[in-house]
């Protein structure tokens, strides 16, 4: 018998992820990717700092190369070719070469879609000036590093305080030492945290020197000898050197969608817990896909390497005739802004708000490592229980250093179905180092359950 | 009706914790603490600190004076007073004050002992030399710093290579720049660890210029003018101008003992989960007395500042009528030595045999942070699972910043009664500053399940 042709579409986490899963059941089979980019299995979360300048060279964000899969594991990694449409029923993709724009199809068994997620470009008059960009493939940061070692702007915009855009006022306003200038539309920066911890994440951001400019909006740009030189909102003209836009990011789906595949929420690939698709020869994974939120049952969308990595795994080992699942996640993300970083995990209020859930918080400032301990930090806790069960709902942390990484005890305990007592019961790590006696999240804790008893 | 009057014995965690929270039960009680030491309410875990210079003054080490205490809820501490005999059946204890010797009795309706534990001293020929000391209470701590400050001592001998050897190693030969030897009995360093775990924080020891002697016995000492000039061990003598002792701690329950309350594993007093003793009108929390092992349900002992307040918030709950339980712990704890931070948690290797269990384990090497995000630091960690159940065990971690708290994680788990599959599913943080895309517990979760599926 013939051995099974496996065709992965996306050649970052998930989909590199998959093909050495199934490489590993599969000694034999035929396993092609195709990614569009020039790159394969690359960091997308370490682009910030290299634009940043904090990683020298951008081949340290390339995890493996296509040289590498194919001697190490007999992966064909075909770089630079774009799948443009996918046809499950008839088992083959049309593929574009394109380096030489030859088109041809290829044919597979098993078909696997990892298209990742591509950031979100308003249509905007000026936005094709140079010196603007949105960071999605490893190219794209290598411009932008390029853009900014060769012209060294001097003020920096930075629209939309996501993850992205926290990373990139931190890039600019504390490695380059630009100006910078944060813009969202919002009333708060970061929206998956709650405003009250949301704020004390832009006093962060301010106190390095960043002006943040909420509840305003993008309209236009400005430029000069074809290079940006301002940003034109609705509420003014911001002078830019160079600009870049975190403005969301979303699913890759058109192919599966034209393919007639199923999609889920935010118009990802509906998957089950083996990754697999409305078609049954088709798997999708990573950015692309959707997932389950393990606190609602309910599909969720989220856009996390972790999160394209585990999927990825699942995939490729169910793919390869093993049995894995991926039972969803709830809602963990961190990240750091020079010496402030943040996290969150399960419910915001507005989630909780939204579910019609009893819930009560409780909000301490603690710190993070005993306080005669050099080095100590604040360190922000939120909590979120529900009156009645006492169940754990969510946790926001923002602090210095050895604080965000706490969000993990959070993020257990949920997935652990615990209450909040059972946080406050748990035996954690001590050592002045590391923690007061009370861990912040325990300290948080107590204040919580005289409020939810 | 009068007022209920409560007494604690010891003014440390355990008794502080415990009579704040009295307090807030019982606004108008009589609450007095008999410490016998000079100070109430100190870090004792932050005395190596001290010590190493790294605190400048021993009141940072106090976290609330016997003044504060009566001024902010009129708790009466008395310090240096030392509590000689208890009699619970006439309710009364009988005190010394030690600056007059004067004895009296006083009377209670509620006795708390927190009288915490003491550091092992063998009986040891010469042990009464200057520049020997045991970290006990404060007094020993800021004796051992003017020491150092006023002699200037060039060779430090450390005695007892567990957590505090670990912390007074790194004291005297990261902070203090002295040239030091760890000596220890036992075939390995850090005996709550495994043998191939211990040997990487052995490694990081020996990485700083410390010397490690294992399996070497202390036999005396010898001095000059009455100050300690070397440490004489089965098999040789080291020059010494400063020795540390850390051969453990006791739990001092004499008191108890000779009182008829119950003693448990250890000679640690026995106590069920509100922290009662096996009598009625007596608690006892904190260092001196058992807890249980969560993971068997037996009865435990461990002496750790974290436990203790744990302890302590418990007993003060329920002694002022309240309602509170401390359900146990699963072992966890952790430390730093220079750069190095090491966690363990759950069952080691040697616990798991003992109790005759099926147990597999799975040992990686991984990174602190992404691989190419700066400081990104090596990090061991080793998990136990058990066959069959697939139930996580324990684990332990040795590795640079960030390593330790991990643990966190594990200890979670294992409270939560997590599978490794469960480990490997959890939604834990990442970021490239923090992480890898599949944190380091997970991808030792991902080698472990392998083995016990």
């Amino acid at each position: 018998m013939a051995q099974e042709r496996f065709v992965i579409v996306g050649g970052d986490a998930a989909g590199m992820s998959a093909a050495g899963q199934t490489r590993n059941l599969q000694p034999d089979a035929e396993i092609v990717v195709y990614e569009k980019s020039g790159y394969s299995s690359y960091s997308a979360c370490g682009i910030p700092y290299y634009v940043a300048g904090m990683v020298d060279s951008s081949s340290r964000l390339v995890v493996r190369s296509p040289e590498e899969f194919k001697k190490r594991q007999n992966i064909d990694v075909r770089i630079r070719h774009e799948v443009l449409s996918i046809d499950p029923g008839a088992g083959k993709v049309l593929v574009r070469d394109l380096e030489s724009d030859r088109e041809f199809f290829d044919f597979f068994g098993k078909l696997l879609l990892a298209t990742g997620a591509s950031p979100f470009i308003p249509p905007i008059e000026g936005a094709d000036a140079k010196g603007i960009f949105s960071l999605g493939p490893l190219e794209s940061g290598i411009a932008a590093r390029a853009y900014v070692d060769e012209y060294h702007p001097k003020h920096a915009v930075v629209i939309g305080g996501g993850y992205i855009g926290l990373e990139m006022a931190e890039a600019f306003g504390c490695v380059r030492d630009l100006k910078v200038t944060l813009v969202d539309r919002s009333p708060q920066i970061m929206t998956t945290f709650d405003p009250d911890m949301a704020e004390h994440i832009a006093e962060a951001i301010r106190g390095i020197g960043t002006e943040i400019r909420l509840g305003e909006e993008l309209r236009g740009f400005e430029s000069k000898n074809g290079r940006v030189s301002a940003v034109i909102t609705d509420k003014g003209t911001i002078p830019a050197d160079v600009v870049v836009m975190g403005l969301g990011v979303r699913p890759n789906s058109k192919l599966a969608e034209e393919a007639g595949i199923a999609l889920s929420v935010r118009n990802a690939v509906a998957v089950d817990k083996t990754m697999r698709t409305s078609h049954p020869a088709v798997w999708a994974a990573g950015d692309c896909a959707a997932t389950v939120h393990l606190m609602t049952g309910q599909p969720f969308w989220v856009a996390l390497g972790t999160v394209a990595n585990k999927m990825g795994r699942v995939a490729g080992i169910v793919m390869g005739g093993g049995e894995a699942s991926f039972p969803g996640v709830v809602g963990t993300a961190m990240s750091k802004h020079c010496g402030s970083e943040v996290a969150r995990t399960g419910f915001s209020e507005k989630e909780a708000k939204d579910l019609g859930l009893a819930y009560r918080t409780a909000s301490v400032k603690s710190i993070t490592r005993a306080g005669y301990y050099p080095g100590v930090e604040p360190m922000h806790v939120k909590l979120l229980g529900e009156e009645g069960s006492g169940r754990l709902l969510g946790g926001q942390i923002v602090g210095g250093q050895g604080a965000a990484k706490r969000v993990d005890i959070l993020a257990t305990a949920i997935q652990g179905k615990m209450t909040v007592q059972n946080l406050v019961d748990l035996d954690l790590g001590y050592a002045p180092p590391f923690s007061m006696a009370w861990d912040p999240v325990q300290v948080a804790g107590r204040e919580l359950l005289k409020k939810i008893r």
